[in-house]
């Protein structure tokens, strides 16, 4: 399995400059041109429809009053655009704002006419980089508009279900289709909190067969996946319980029965993402505990090695010492100048002392259980 | 006492595919095949029958139709029986997918005609690995039908107290059952804290006896445990709590009396595992401290023998130098070159001197208190 | 002062066997036979009997139908004795089980003809380990009935001033009795708080003078012993907030206006274990920080004489080398091999070049301030 | 970048002196004389005048009575000056202290006439040290006085937005006005933000490229000042929420929209912070991984250089011993004294005898992980 | 500026011997004999009387009805007194007993004639230790007495106050003195704050500068006082909040606006107390990251020196081996015997190769980072 690449947490608002008027829209300077998906079922039609200009959407929308549609946009740059979107739904500047400005936290916000929402779609890229893009609501009476800032999504499941006929889906209004997308968002969750939990099993495995220095470092990382995570999904858990409680007429009841379902994956993805901190976390703290075993080790290996030879070596560096026993000067022997040097069973005296010292330290060691 | 196995929190959710239609019904791969066991009784009465279907099942049922029954539905592979029962209770397919799906986390759905609820049962399995298995109820009028997705359980006691005559338990309804079986549920959490306790307590002896590298591995595994406990704890507070609170005709006055015993032990087991958890904490703190305090050992006694035979070593290698008394080739003396090498007493002094070194040093490392 | 002997937090509910009845009364096989003191008293008289039975207590209690009455019944190993309770007072199964399994949560239960309460007592056997004992209470209109699973208290200051007369104890109902035992309780938390933290004092005065590594064992033992603390003083404090909100009779507006006073003791309580055990946490952190620092100081003395010798050594390793100046079988003069030994000063300059290598180096150590 | 220079989190409250009476004003010593503008506006009309006196602005205000105004007062020494706004606009002498003792936590005070409330300006002053300056508004009807310390601040945007005609601002009251500095306060929150994550990152870096010790103390400074950023950040979350949810009509409905949209600003100021926080918790954590690595690594190159040559080292002292083969007195000769020194091969072998060591030591070492 | 001396946080309750009576007044042994100082006080006239007995105070109340009283008693040790105090001013036992057990949280009681109220004073005495003592207020319609027991205290700003004339102190009734030494007492808390961060401050100086082993300990203390400053400055805060929603009359509607004020400086107390203890602890992981980077570079010294000279000393012993080139016995020629020794360059190339390796070692150290 690939690894994870670097998780950044950056300050994350405001490609405006501070101090514009709020609710002015200023797409980056990397946005990409808008696509227009319009996605128009009934119990027993389904169409999909692309569409070049905001004209072009409004008579397919026109075309089929009747009929339940999912507009998606996808890419935010092009201002005549969105404000082609702000006067025919009559909706807010700062609405306007919040779907460019793609860093709102999960929330929902009750107008008359229609709903705003957002979601936080959590996603690892190309790169394998966690990468964390806003998903824009508005909900209206039959028609549920959805905006991003790129071109890749990950709904295919709800295309597929869309085109089965009489499906739960296929009867019920945009609400639904809102509520879909925004629980596709949270198994997500799932798969991202399923894949980081590999990556943290592994982290241990690599932990036991040969802990190197990047543990640390990669154990960091996936917290902070999780600290985004987590980020993510609280606000997420809010907007889902301000939905159930909601009193728009636009959010149907039958609908809020599968928003409770939503809401309880929220609490169980909060849940999961807690204890994957705690277990990051743990992991953290066990290889600095392995790096102090470790360290024991080597400098138990070091004393050991140096307690039972530098003793030795002081020995034999006495018996190499060059104390005269005959002055070459004046040939006068000193008989007290090293005797041992010349007893004829000096050197074997010697090394049997020596044998004896370093049986009697490994002994000593052996029963401080050093050398287990 | 054998040792628990490693204890993994992944993310726990969702044998369906993504974005699958919420109320999909997909037992996993390796789902057993059901087995329905119904327990009817009343005051006077017992019996139990095993059905093969849900056509035996429902005449067992209809046969008794003024007795509480117990109808214990074990594996889940039978999506036909699956929807039998769908369509015979009324029940949502959110719930079916709920019974399915078991990685809920413990909760109560009321619904007009039946109670919906979950527990989470936590026990060892025979390899010593902590299993989380999930237990759903539903609860109607006279029957209560439990589903699980293995055929383990630990509810004997249950049933040998429905062999008793006149008992509460023959006395009340199927939600006094339902109590009955969660309370025995909670009773297995004492069980399991009592034995992670227990691993805790030898883990502490381990410490003080012969501390070696796998503690901290230990102490995490347990405490990871907790964590899962806590994990199922809580929900299940909450939920007792709400069946407490529950306007429901279905759970009696009188079971709830006996709830409101079995929510105290959900907070009991929240205490306890809280504290468990921080012991654990503490635990492993105690381990790096006494690594710490194993190095300054080692290292202390490699200093001592270093610092006592280096200076030795250094002297006897002074005076194993080879300055030159006479010089070889024309025979001049050199006075100043190493004259104590040529006096008589020389070496006795020199050792003299070393022990002197020596003992100096001991007493100074005595003071220092590392000599003790 | 003796040291206090380790503290065990043990999953410390159900001496009953999992799955049995609730309710069921099953005491201990270690239980004691019950003893029963029955204080009885109004403003004017006092007077205590022993019963030997509840027949005893029974016509001891009818006799003095109109004084109060404090029954005390410590050891519970009568199942006969706790049912003829159950029978008169008409009190729960439940009830009776959580007397009979003396590990409750502080806690309050209101019922129309009585109320059920618990407290812990904790504190120190004469092994000085921290105990945690049950007191369970039954108040009626005139009668305290306190149950214990052994014979001790120390409820000698309530006793005293019984015989005391015309006292605000003599002159009020059995509820102020239960506030002055619950108070009782309340004051024995201090004591233990103090003792625990001089035994702090004691570890910190132990660190300062000479730290051994039994420092932390003994600092976790008292934090566990507040976290245990902990566990019982807030379930105690919402036991107090309940009586002191309790619409029920038997406890009186009297009473109320001292229970305010005892709830304000077990706020107390907890913000002192609260504060304590975060001292205990930084004498660990403290004690860390010592090890660090003594680790520090050893390694130094290690590279000072090292660094010192290890180079002179070897200076002196080259002028022993034995490199010749005349070859021994050709008589050849080598006039590059070691013209230093053949150096009329060698030796002396040598000596000093060694004194010169040492204090510089014992100038940079100086300087980096490591001989401070 | 330059490096941010050390924040420090002093005790912040009282230029006066402990015990005065309550509203007292007393400008700190170093505090400037004010500076007043006056920027007068409505739909059609935009002015700006600098006001000398109390009387000139009144005068001013009193010429364009229908006008909204925004006076920014900077510089707060002039007792004088004070008094006559407190005389004028009628302000408690509590609120007047407020203003002049800048260490207000974030608030609104809401009074019949008027609206008083504080906002923290943190930002970068020249010497790159976090500042934390008041911002005071008085709101009335038809006025906004703010009030500041120094003469700088970082309003140009919102002036050049009045600069502009027919906007939102200009239509608007002078709430609006006031919630736009709010927000460009709070803007000014995400640069810091922005700008201190830029700082985490790149000492990141430098924890990989070139970890020195300067890298703990520069995340605890930036860590420092996220907790300051957060201390400011909660309160300010409680104003706007207060604000939202205020009866004065001074803030006009149309205003609250905005609000709103600050208060989420806040609430994501809040996120980051915390995130951040937590991230430079864990680049410390990291530091210490590191550091324990290299110790690791330092002492592995330490055992393993010593291993190898200590042992060694010891053998060659051992044949550099001076044991005799002849007596230089008697000419006795000593078989056993060394005899491999006198093998023609002794050298070799013993080289050999080294080398085979030193090769399985390694080897030894290779197997164990030491060598990587 | 002198060091702060050891801050103990005891159990500090129950001068009381465990299980009297509730209500029982009994002074501690060392308690000071009372003085008592009554201020007399209305918006034209003010004197100050001291009264010996209960009596001559009496005395001097009724000779002003109509004059605001400030009666303070310093010194408690006079069970006449007090039991005087309760009976003129009919206050329950319990609130006697609160008076002179001075170990109570802050907190109001309300009484139909009279509130209770306590306030911490914590302060610096002379031996720099940091003392909490109690503060004792029985505020009635134009009296308030005060008690605490020692004889110290910090009023004089209030007593210099009141002697001005028509200033609100003397326009206002008793509750408004309640108020103005309450907030002097809180303005201490800012003093002491701004002293501990100036240690914190000095603290971390001395980290940089000369970081020595007392470091811990000292942080550890200013933590703690930060811990016990905390713990008074909650119940503090809600005191403030309780007084603020008051319903009694004795509160004036006057004060409270400046008891919103005081409540304000509480909670910028917790805000400060909360930020300074969370750096005080990062100075302690400071400290702790300091320590391991001077261990680093201790242990850097000793394995470079070490790494540089033992394979050099090898070298040297090698060549200082005694190998035989002519047996001495038989005068036989071994010329595979450390031919080396026997060549005329033999020690330049010896010296250059050892010039060689120390080189390659520094480079390989160099190219480690570790030289730096």
């Amino acid at each position: 399995m690939a690894k994870i690449r670097r998780i950044s947490i950056k300050s994350s608002r405001r490609p405006t400059i501070p101090g514009t008027s709020p609710g002015s829209v200023q797409p980056g300077e990397d946005a990409l041109k808008p696509r227009i998906s319009i996605y128009t079922y009934d119990k027993d039609h389904f169409a999909r429809h692309e569409a070049e200009s905001h004209q072009e959407l409004k008579q397919t929308l026109n075309r089929f009053p009747h009929y339940t549609h999912w507009v998606q946009i996808k890419g935010l740059n092009d201002i005549a655009l969105l404000n082609a979107f702000r006067d025919e739904l009559q909706i807010s500047a700062l609405v306007l704002e919040d779907i460019v400005n793609t860093h709102q936290r999960p929330k929902l916000e009750e107008y008359p006419s229609y709903c705003f929402a957002t979601s936080r779609m959590l996603g690892l890229n190309k790169e394998l980089q966690l990468e964390n893009k806003q998903l824009s609501f508005i909900l209206t009476k039959n028609v549920l508009y959805t905006f991003q800032d790129d071109y890749s999504d990950f709904f295919d499941p709800v295309r597929k279900r869309l085109e089965e006929e009489n499906t739960h889906m296929r009867n019920s209004g945009p609400s639904y289709m809102m509520y879909s997308l925004m629980d596709l968002v949270l198994d997500n969750y799932f798969g991202l909190i399923s894949r980081f939990s590999d990556e943290l099993d592994m982290l241990e495995e690599r932990l036991y067969r040969r802990p190197d220095k990047t543990i640390t470092y990669d154990a960091q990382q996936i917290k902070r996946a999780f600290v985004m995570m987590k980020r993510a999904a609280w606000p997420e858990r809010d907007k889902l319980n301000d939905m159930l409680r909601s009193g728009s007429e636009l959010i149907s009841a039958d609908t809020k029965v599968f928003l409770r379902d939503a809401y309880d994956h929220a609490i169980q993805i909060i849940d999961l993402v807690e204890s994957s901190k705690e277990i990051s976390s743990g992991l953290i703290d066990m290889y600095l505990s392995f790096n102090s075993n470790r360290m024991n080790e080597i400098v138990k290996v070091l004393t050991i090695i140096s307690a039972i030879f530098i003793p030795l070596t002081f020995i034999a560096g006495v018996y190499g010492m060059n104390f005269a026993r005959v002055d070459p000067e004046t040939g006068k022997v000193f008989p007290f100048n090293m005797p041992e040097l010349y007893h004829g069973d000096g050197y074997i005296y010697t090394l049997a002392a020596m044998l004896v010292i370093a049986l009697l330290q490994l002994l000593w060691f052996w029963r401080k259980g050093w050398l287990k």
